[in-house]
């Protein structure tokens, strides 16, 4: 058996049920970690560590040191690809992304896909040599945003809490807001398809925001893009496994996971296990769900929520995740605690 | 047949499919309508407004002269039962809600229901002003946040993006939690008694934050208490209906259905109507669901969604509403054409 075969991570994707899942954390990499927050201190800005593949690769790494996951994920950030199409993106300390915002199809032209691998090479870079460096138990997911996720903030011009400018944009006029959509999808199929010639051998499309739209728009600007994404990937790359996260897209996930063509989905929080075994393991692996902030809380309660995760979804593929990102105030001992307790 | 009887409202919410369903909007009254910021400017602050019966009931008959909608809501926040309790609570122009939060067992000393009904009965003037001024056919809703949703913010001491401090506390000490939850379900029962006695003739339990907690919490935080208000309303008042709003809840809409007691559901934005129709309406009357979004944007796509809705509960009792409330920037042109095409 190659290495390939034995990483559990890819055997689960292929829909073998391991005893132990394997596990890996979204944000393992990050400031609850000492080791990064000194790093991070050297090396300027947010953009400036993403761009540097020593540090981007360090940092990637330093969460596998303390707790053995079975996956690193490439440490890099949704907002390259608008980075990479031409578009101000900053990083404010503190304060979240701040782009220049683009609301209507006249602005299109301020963005391109010409000279985007150039300016995110060393995201590919940064793959290889994280490639270069893992344990060879462990596997490495590349990643991009969904483009309905990475459109909220290329037209918001940032985070936002009711995406009235997105959604005027979307619902008003679809023809135009297509275009953008359009170029998101082809962006990320060349800037996926280069991360894994560099190494990466599982990928995730984050689409963190698929749970504000109604189901028409969930369609057209989620599960759309996503399959024509899926679609040219596969072509190139037929054994590397995609995994998509339509995180809080309630019902909508069954569609998601029906139409969209991936071969394992995550599941954010509130997903109930029950619902997910019955609609959802039985189609495809199944990644998640803890919630983080259990890991904030500690105690008795973050060690019974392990455990009715891994029982529940026992009975099918399973890669033990969090519902949603590692927060900064995690105390580093709980992740700890976890890791001792899926190893058990 | 008295006049109650034949409110539309009233007849949906007993189990009657109406060939047009009755409407209101989330936040119909407020910031989006010319006529409300005028009166805001002179009534002070935000609280000085909703402590205001003469000001409170005039904003919240605004939105039914221009559209004529089925219901009225009491214009309030959800915030007032915090406030009834004793915690600080401040409005700041364009900020949000400021609390003096309360992160632990300990500090629950600084909040009782003694003085509640003195400090909030404005409140129910309010209720009995509006009554007083309804059109026959329109029924009047009262209504308060759920504990969940209300102990987000007293702990957070406003909005928040990851709720760390307000999980902290109920993941690392459920006991103590429960006695914030436990004082939050006596005050909710206790005010919206009173709102039924001073005229309110269907209530509201708003549960905007349900969506971000995993099942076995949900149940706990968010059923049990929400089934706890409901049987003792249900004592005190047989015949008032209790729509509940779990905003977010995904799948775990159905066990919220089949368990809190209450007698219609508010759909959110993300609720695929097959779904619910099958798994919801099926079992009570539902409300919703249009992207508010669509208001803003208006034109084509706004008929279209307001038709697919329609067509879509058609085969039982349905109300329209919006998935969540009216947002500022809405033209209130376009709510005329969702009033127009609703009455066609």
């Amino acid at each position: 058996m190659s290495s390939s075969e034995t990483k559990p991570m890819l055997r689960v994707l292929r829909g073998e049920t391991l005893a132990r899942p394997p596990f890996w954390l979204m944000r393992q990499a990050g400031r609850y970690l000492p080791e990064y927050r000194e790093l991070r201190a050297e090396a300027g800005g947010f953009l400036d560590l993403c761009f540097n593949p020593k540090l981007a690769c360090e940092v990637t790494l330093q969460p596998l040191r303390r707790y053995g996951m079975d996956a690193a994920i490439l440490f890099s950030d949704i907002l390259i690809v608008p980075y990479g199409l031409g578009q101000k993106v900053a990083f404010q300390q503190g304060e979240g992304p701040v782009l220049e915002p683009i609301r209507a199809t006249e602005e299109l032209g301020r963005i391109s896909l010409e000279g985007f691998h150039k300016r995110v090479e060393a995201v590919y870079e940064t793959v290889e040599r994280i490639q270069a460096s893992l344990p060879p138990e462990t596997a490495l997911i590349g990643f991009a945003g969904s483009p309905w996720t990475v459109a909220t903030y290329m037209v918001e011009g940032g985070g936002s809490k009711e995406y009235v400018a997105v959604k005027k944009w979307a619902y008003g006029d679809p023809e135009g807001f297509q275009k953008l959509i359009d170029l998101l999808v082809d962006s990320t199929i060349e800037y996926l398809d280069r991360q894994v010639l560099a190494g990466a051998e599982i990928l995730q499309l984050f689409d963190s925001w698929a749970g504000v739209l109604p189901e028409p728009a969930f369609r057209r600007w989620v599960i759309a893009p996503t399959q024509r994404i899926v679609a040219a990937l596969k072509q190139k790359h037929p054994t590397v496994p995609i995994i998509g996260f339509p995180k809080g897209a309630g019902a909508l996930y069954r569609a998601y996971v029906g139409e969209a063509g991936i071969d394992a989905v995550s599941l954010d929080t509130a997903m109930p296990i029950d619902w997910a075994v019955e609609h959802l393991q039985s189609k495809m692996p199944v990644q998640g769900n803890l919630d983080p902030i259990f890991l904030v809380a500690g105690g008795a309660m973050l060690e019974a929520e392990i455990d009715r995760i891994c029982d529940g979804f026992s009975g099918g593929p399973h890669i033990f995740n969090l519902g949603h990102g590692v927060t900064q105030t995690t105390p580093p001992e709980n992740v700890d605690i976890l890791a001792r307790r899926l190893r058990a």
